[in-house]
């Protein structure tokens, strides 16, 4: 189906918030098969999110409309859309009740909040239970969806909710899809393109590059006039990639490179331990947002200054004075104070220049050392990365997890 | 002056490429006074290019495009505006010659690259020394900038040639812009919006309403006749604001609770550690995101299991076996460990349960405790947060943050 998608919002369109929804909203929809011809954004003036609504309606088979369905004063997208579609405002209760159990005993504006009931006429509420209900409106035959603009809220809702009433929707039902999303550290996008260009020109077969911080993604998706032919390009495709990714290909769908190593620990019954320097806590944090990794991360140390390295490391003072803080020497120190420490037995270290400053001739900004322990075997690794200091954080952490990965 | 702002481009509307250069054009045409009230995205096709130029012509007193004005075969926007405005192609010798000299000798299709010599009738280029020159042109006396899509060229055109020549170009010399963004935590967007909503009623002043992970931010817009006049609007709003939103208000514009906690920690002349469990390397990673960090912040320790609080952060077990390890005396106790292991004054202690499982009836999923000690006072804080295991995490990682700022 051809789609366009309107975002709402002055922080948009005065810059001050990067569209990050609408990107997402698209990537979603043309790996499902849908094209987006068009995307506003638009500021919070009524009048002109009706006349971009109404013109959507008219060109599109479908339209995504995200932002404005807030409680504050700002949030006009209802009021826009009751006056354009001639849709008068109505209450859904139960929306109502589920505000006012919530407010019982708390604060907040009832009234304020109650403006979160008022939905335009034959508004259907896709998610109840959530604090902000998006809705679907059919207009002229045109599904509406309405979704909130937090994108956390407006991903969930796209992917749990859009896509699926979407998928029913369709008339064109003489396709099966199947899809994969491939995810790959340590290779560039051009590079994979180059691996998986000659695959393109099989018509059944859409590939998508897409890179995600120091990751590059590659989605797969694939058509077939039933489910055999579907299942069986598919079952082709997928191992033509997964041999041509090797072991730069680390995972599939929603798994990360956390995901992946606490699965290898847990497999193995050992426990990590991780001693960070540069990246000042990132790695810490990437492995601890993985749901249970309670189960195979003992913890780590951020051991930004050097008697810190000393002191909860056992870095040899020595070795400070002799190597540097950014050394080979100092990484694996490191990671063996903190298995030492932890009584773990895989353990990583690292330790580099983020910048902006610090960087000299011979370690320039980016150059970070990797010390990795699996028992009693110890190894190092040296990388000079680009990127400004978060980039360079971000993908000093990816590369410790991937060097624990590829060592499991 | 108003204005539209149009990207062209496939991998934009399939969401391949996320647009990141609207949003930069929009923050700097926003400081510079302009208004942008809609931003569109069209796919690489003519008659919408086409269509959506002449109707932002209409709307708006400038229209900035980008993209699409490469040499390749789906770079359209030159075919689109010759055919919508009615100015037919028209070579451009300067251009021709640079292709030309730029070519001797080197590799590329002629034919493909003198495509970049065609414009529509009228343009002015506005950088000839560049490789891909954008181009003005004025049509039904709005004037249209056309820029390359790649975020470099584009931005450095931005800056350098389109915001000099609106300054010049605005009739519109009656307003004066005075701008602010305030950054507050602890408070929510409803109650914010309750406390300044008075404050909208002037016609001068527009109020906005952002949410951003777990803070709210509030931007303030002054509009006056004259400098003076902004000035003193501005001066009035701001102190009114400012008393308002308290001590929750931590910040304006780019800074962050880490950096303003950094400011704080430097002037006093005194060091942080961290001693965290549940937000488990989030808030260090917060900390040294920051540059500069590294001269008021000593490292952390992520305690995940308690033989490491034991061993790093000298807790003791029978606090452990008594309290558990969520609980006040646990988060006083890595507290003061980090604070005499890293020789710091300032140190904070999180630990807390940020699920999805390990919640109990007493300690339900987001019981998060903390223990703050400057020099040697030490004091604990409970909160109960709600949220998935990343938001918990998240607010976890802020509040430890807020805590140490409100005690500095």
């Amino acid at each position: 189906m051809i789609g366009e998608i309107i975002a709402i919002g002055d922080e948009l369109t005065s810059g001050r918030i990067i569209n990050t929804t609408s990107g997402f909203a698209a990537r979603q929809l043309f790996a499902a098969g849908h094209e987006i011809v068009a995307m506003h954004t638009i500021g919070d003036t009524p009048a002109l999110i009706g006349e971009a609504l109404k013109r959507a309606i008219r060109r599109a088979d479908f339209v995504i409309v995200t932002g404005g369905l807030g409680a504050t004063s700002d949030d006009l997208t209802n009021e826009a859309v009751s006056k354009a579609l001639n849709r008068p405002p109505t209450l859904h209760r139960g929306i109502l009740n589920k505000i006012r159990a919530r407010l019982r005993g708390g604060t907040g504006d009832q009234a304020l909040l109650e403006k979160l009931a008022w939905l335009p006429q034959g508004a259907e509420v896709l998610n109840a239970e959530s604090r902000m209900a998006g809705y679907l409106l059919v207009d002229d035959a045109t599904p509406i969806f309405f979704l909130p603009g937090v994108p956390a809220q407006m991903k969930e809702l796209m992917v749990e909710h859009v896509l699926p009433c979407l998928a029913g929707w369709s008339t064109d039902k003489r396709h099966h899809f199947r899809q994969r999303v491939y995810r790959t550290f340590g290779l560039g996008e051009n590079m994979i393109n180059e691996y998986l260009r000659h695959m393109e020109k099989t018509p059944q077969l859409k590939i998508g590059y897409y890179p995600v911080d120091s990751e590059v993604h590659v989605s797969l998706t694939v058509t077939g006039r039933d489910a055999g032919e579907a299942d069986a390009l598919f079952a082709e495709a997928d191992s033509t990639i997964t041999a041509l990714l090797g072991g730069f290909l680390y995972g599939c769908d929603q798994e990360t490179l956390a995901s992946v190593v606490g699965s290898l620990l847990l497999q193995q019954n050992r426990w990590l331990g991780v001693a960070e320097s540069c990246t000042g806590g990132l790695l810490a944090g990437k492995i601890t947002e993985t749901a249970g990794s309670s189960q195979w991360f003992a913890g780590g140390v951020v051991a930004y200054s050097n008697f810190l390295k000393e002191q909860l490391l056992d870095v040899d003072s020595s070795l400070l004075a002799e190597h540097g803080a950014v050394s080979a020497p100092v990484a694996r120190a490191m990671a063996e104070g903190i298995q030492r420490r932890a009584g773990v037995e895989v353990a990583i270290g690292v330790t580099g220049i983020a910048g902006p400053s610090g960087g000299t001739d011979k370690k320039p900004v980016g150059t970070v050392f990797f010390g990795l322990c699996i028992g009693s075997t110890v190894t190092d690794q040296q990388y000079t990365f680009s990127g400004n200091r978060r980039e360079i954080q971000e993908i000093s952490a990816q590369t410790a997890l991937d060097l624990v990965r590829r060592a499991l």
